[in-house]
């Protein structure tokens, strides 16, 4: 007999369904837009797509959802995992009522706008032709804040819209740790004999890289019965449920890491799609928990294990035998070390997983203060320069290079670039974790056997969806919460080696 | 100044744009099923179209555009392509407010029995399981007449969901022709010497095969910045606006008239949906007339141009040269006389363009007694193989490759069966005229130009989407009806020619 109740939440998950059917149909537009859309259909495209927004927004706003929410959040007699169900979609629900139409309509003007002066600005590398649209833009984002609320500083409530509960104090003393640690540590690296690559931007097949790519996908565990990969100008990952999870790459014939890293970056997020409960189909249970989560599992595989010893000696002799051309002469360890490279650079998405975090760093700090208002937008350029060259010794030669170089501030993302280093930092914790756990991993990675880990992965991340908060999930898999130490014992032991320093 | 019933038009133009951007959206979801889905994404993907359609149904529904077409329906100071956009958008509105909620869940749930019971059957090749969920599909089918009204038959109010405008009468006069004169003209054909086209089944590589299809959809005229060829187990073709017109294709290494016959007649389907109006998208006007005009165009490349001397002048020595070891001892006369074989079969889908003709006749009669009341859903397999005895004078030796082969009538899709012979009627007609227009189109051809055919389509038919009706449409091209004559004519020239029949 289906209680009333019951009853009720089965009328609440049919809406959550409804609303994803909706959203992952978003998501097949897009998906078709990267990667197969003809020239022409490119209007029409983005106008279905914003139709369908239009759409999705309209019942996730819909008063007849918020009614069913509030109706079945003062129920008792629900699971732990309808409760929270209830409670987060509820949580999405009132924040999604905070916005005025007013808001809507003028942040989506300005975005136009921001995009197209970005897009000039770029081309022309000059930041002050972004400048007056992006003043705009921090204001209506500095008014969001208000809007969303935030408990101890504004920048909260930015943060939240990727990392749900992240705090701007809790990111400090994390970047704290990334300045005091890393700077210093980056600088004895660069101070060693360098590490030779030149290998990897020899001529390298596109069909023998496309082919290598799937084994690696393969042999991560990626289900090809419940996904694909495919080409796109920006290698990404998409779910349409997590029966329908897509990768894509891109290959480039004269530079090896790009379709390898990408393959086993885009790989780890899919295998986290993959995990996600399809029983719990439009349920946050059934979603992905946070940015900062999802790339934890991107970054683990990328780095963790796609430029462990392990891993290689897993994989290297199939990659040598494929361009013995290239590849006959170098050695395992040679290829280790050059795929572990450190060399402080300009643009971010090139960075090795060192430096990196200074991109993050400087892009935070900036974000961080200009919704504070102590810094103002036409100061960037000058905050940014002086900033490369502190921490990472470097002159930047061209806003393009600088602080134009990424899509997101022209989106309006701010409160997104944090999550790429909580990735990382994630992604250590859970990976010592996981080592201490599954006590042969380097011998089965060594092998070739990435079941172990995978399963290890679903057991503890993956099933969970977003019944955990990003905080709690990481109490439960590593008994404490997120800490930049091990990360940083995890470069110290690596990079060490690699670059012949003393322990200390 | 823009006026309030210019106002009001825009409100319109918004809505059906709306609308067509949740269709069109529906329809990439169906291609990327037919191309790429994987195989466990199908349970998720069913229920996203389901939702879509759903809300695009609301949308086609809604009061209020409803109360918008009534109002503009009114207005006088409207354009005659206004004036035709209105009426024909109240039209197809008031149709659908007909079906009641609890029709459209009955015709819904024995939709679904019925694909089931029809899946069951053909593995069986047993009508009679099929048979009780079809009765009831019929009833439904008769039920719907009535909802929908008509004037003289009521099969009438199918053949309008397909054809609009088309009458029962109109059909029986076409057919009886069909019946009088093809009857006779394919027992003189099938007297004579056979053709021989063994060749056709040897090995043609797959990769060669795939590029002429390309060749042939270029040279036709097709536009691949504005769509692209794919895979599929099926030939279709499917359009997200006249930007973005997908066809799909099907090679098999070891007949090669697939590949090369789904690459014409999709590309004749795709040239009509790109000559659509881009600015009409979502009215009436830039939509396509009437299934049998959408088939005339297929047709006519298919089979008056991809099957002439003319075309394969301009293009055999191509195909000659990719396979040499096939075709080097096979002649151009002999190679046109094969793709031109006559001979009567089982299989509607593999059927030539003159027996296909009773194929169409015998469902059409068929359906028209079910409608009727005249003939019982049981004795539909004697009635099939009776007349097929009679019209093609061959043996049915089973359910399976008789009444059991299509998959139309377990989808409740009766009254769509006549508009494949229309098509090729309305072909034979349009063509007819082109080459009366066109003086040296059979030259052009020969040369492989086939540009004046396509811009005289594009000027005639193309351009006009649903201003006209298809009797309009005919008439102002051709200056009359549609008659069967004209495809009479072009049978007995050309297979008179092929199979060396005497002029009488």
């Amino acid at each position: 007999m289906i209680t009333a109740v019951e009853k009720r939440y089965e009328k609440y998950q049919a809406k959550m369904q409804e609303l994803a059917d909706v959203n992952y149909a978003i998501s097949v537009l897009n998906w078709d837009q990267e990667t197969y859309l003809p020239q022409k259909g490119a209007a029409s495209r983005a106008q279905q797509i914003s139709t369908l927004t239009k759409i999705s927004h309209q019942l996730a706003t819909s008063e007849e959802l918020g009614d069913l929410l509030h109706e079945l959040s003062e129920k008792s007699d629900l699971n732990e995992w309808e409760r929270r169900n209830v409670a987060e979609s509820l949580n999405e629900y009132q924040k999604k009522q905070k916005y005025t139409t007013d808001f809507v309509v003028r942040l989506s003007q300005v975005t136009s706008q921001c995009y197209q002066s970005w897009l000039k600005a770029r081309a022309a590398s000059d930041f002050s032709i972004f400048s007056p649209a992006f003043e705009e833009m921090v204001g209506l984002k500095r008014e969001e804040c208000e809007l969303l609320g935030y408990e101890e500083h504004p920048y909260d409530a930015l943060l939240d819209q990727f990392e749900p509960g992240e705090k701007t104090s809790n990111l400090l003393e994390l970047f704290h740790d990334v300045h005091k640690q890393l700077v210093d540590f980056v600088k004895e690296i660069s101070a060693r004999p360098q590490v030779n690559d030149e290998w990897m931007y020899k001529f390298y097949n596109k069909e023998k890289q496309w082919q290598y790519g799937i084994d690696i996908l393969e042999q991560m565990g990626y289900d090809f019965k419940a996904g694909r990969q495919d080409v796109s100008a920006h290698p990404f990952t998409t779910s349409f449920g997590s029966n329908d999870v897509r990768v894509t790459t891109r290959i480039d014939e004269y530079n090896l890491y790009e379709m390898i890293w990408s393959c086993i970056h885009e790989g780890g997020h899919a295998l986290y799609e993959q995990g996600l409960k399809q029983e719990d189909y439009g349920l946050p249970t059934g979603n992905y928990l946070s940015l900062g989560i999802h790339e934890s599992q991107s970054r683990l595989w990328e780095n963790n294990v796609g430029r462990s010893q392990a891993y290689w000696k897993a994989n290297y002799k199939r990659l040598q035998e494929n361009f013995p051309e290239n590849l006959g002469e170098v050695n395992l360890e040679s290829f280790y070390k050059a795929v572990n490279i450190v060399k402080p650079s300009l643009i971010r998405t090139n960075a090795d997983e060192l430096t990196y975090h200074f991109h993050i760093l400087i892009r935070f700090l900036i974000e961080k203060e200009l919704i504070e208002g102590s810094i103002k937008v036409k100061d960037i350029p000058a905050i940014w320069n002086q900033k490369y060259k502190e921490y990472l010794d470097i002159d930047v030669p061209s806003d393009k290079e600088g602080c134009l170089q990424d899509i997101h501030w022209s989106h309006g993302s701010l409160g997104y670039f944090p999550t790429y280093s909580l990735g990382s930092f994630y992604a250590a914790q859970f990976y010592q974790q996981a080592q201490k756990e599954i006590s042969d991993l380097e011998y089965q990675i060594t092998n070739g056997n990435m079941r172990p880990l995978l399963q290890w992965l679903r057991t503890k991340i993956h099933q969970y969806g977003r019944f955990y908060t990003a905080e709690d999930l990481c109490i439960a898999v590593t008994g404490e919460k997120l800490t930049f130490r091990y990360f940083m014992e995890y470069a110290k032991e690596k990079y060490g080696y690699i670059y012949g320093l003393k322990k200390k």
